[in-house]
């Protein structure tokens, strides 16, 4: 049963409990991101489309395309872009991320947002529903396979920002130093100040020279 | 002119302040490290010997070897020993690290240390004293050095422990990564609580499966 959930930043998204609502990590990779007037975004794995929706209120990106290989999600990207009437500044592809070549020229793109799935393929609690599963777990999709595609569509001085678990990390910052993405700035989030982060937040430049700015981190909630 | 410093542990330590003074990294990467019983432990750029000899007030382990590739530093080091009456516990070898093997059989390793030069060579404000200059920069040895050898001397399942900057945690994953040594455990030391951190501390496993642990951070300073 779809709802429809305001965002409080003038926009709307309607999501389906029963099969994937956004998390807080998508909100926090939003504000870390970073697109200017002009930009082309491409925002992979992009589910029910939140976060072209919420870069959308906080940039002036000329457009933002989602993609998104579930047709469930994808349909109900579309229903919240009509629905904010933002057709005109962003468009969603069903499409395998890995085929984005198809859709984009090689090295077209200013920035990508992808807040991937965080679980290996048949690890941690797989769900029954197939949709959750793939949005959860790397079925379709590895860290690999997002940073290889990603170095193909940016352009030589373009970014990639990317949310994920901090189990990982090491998995992401090898995968996108491995696409000549160089990690840029990192991000730690902790839930409480006292607690050890559990998430992370990462900028990536095409063909950046090595070296990494430490963010400050992000405590969740107060002790 | 060399100084005797108390460390508050029982044991003392030979400083030549016009040199190099050890700093909080090597008492945070002592107090990081595990060495246990029975265990063959390496030190390497040992400096003048201050994490074997931390090493030697919390824990047993069999043997430590700080190598050294400074003739200055090596000698302070040896004096300390002497001045500890460390002899049985602890030896130091003034050699150039990447000939580790002339000293160690291959896969003999259970635990190595390491606190090597945290800048590039060519970078940042390079001392203008020799001795300094190779403690604090990448003159003498490279990340990857230290990772190509720490993977020869190292048993399966033994353990590298480092410290570095956290603009260099990209190089020094990688590098580890790239000589089959998994990071396991990671802590980030923040100066303050609203700092970005500016250290970090890692684990990593000879043979290791891909999966990091962050551990909860350290703040070094009250606000």
């Amino acid at each position: 049963m779809n709802r429809i959930d305001d965002l409080g930043n003038g926009y709307k998204i309607i999501q389906n409990p029963d099969s994937f609502c956004f998390g807080t990590d998508s909100v926090l990779l939003s504000d870390f991101a970073v697109a200017k007037y002009n930009q082309v975004v491409v925002d992979l794995c992009s589910g029910n489309g939140i976060i072209p929706i919420l870069l959308c209120a906080k940039t002036r990106a000329e457009h933002i395309t989602g993609i998104e290989i579930q047709k469930s999600s994808f349909d109900l990207a579309v229903q919240s872009i009509e629905l904010n009437n933002l057709q005109d500044r962003v468009s969603f592809i069903n499409d395998d991320l890995k085929n984005a070549l198809n859709h984009f020229k090689s090295g077209s793109v200013d920035v990508i947002t992808c807040n991937p799935p965080y679980m290996l393929a048949g690890s941690g609690f797989e769900n029954n529903c197939d949709s959750k599963t793939i949005a959860r777990h790397e079925v379709m999709v590895t860290i690999d396979d997002i940073a290889s595609i990603s170095s193909k569509l940016l352009k030589f001085g373009g970014k990639i920002y990317m949310v994920h678990r901090c189990d990982r990390l090491c998995d992401v910052l090898c995968a996108l130093r491995k696409y000549n993405l160089e990690p840029k700035r990192l991000q730690m989030i902790h839930p409480h100040v006292n607690d050890a982060p559990n998430l992370f937040l990462v900028e990536a430049l095409s063909g950046g020279n090595p070296s990494l700015k430490l963010e400050k981190p992000v405590y969740m909630y107060k002790e």
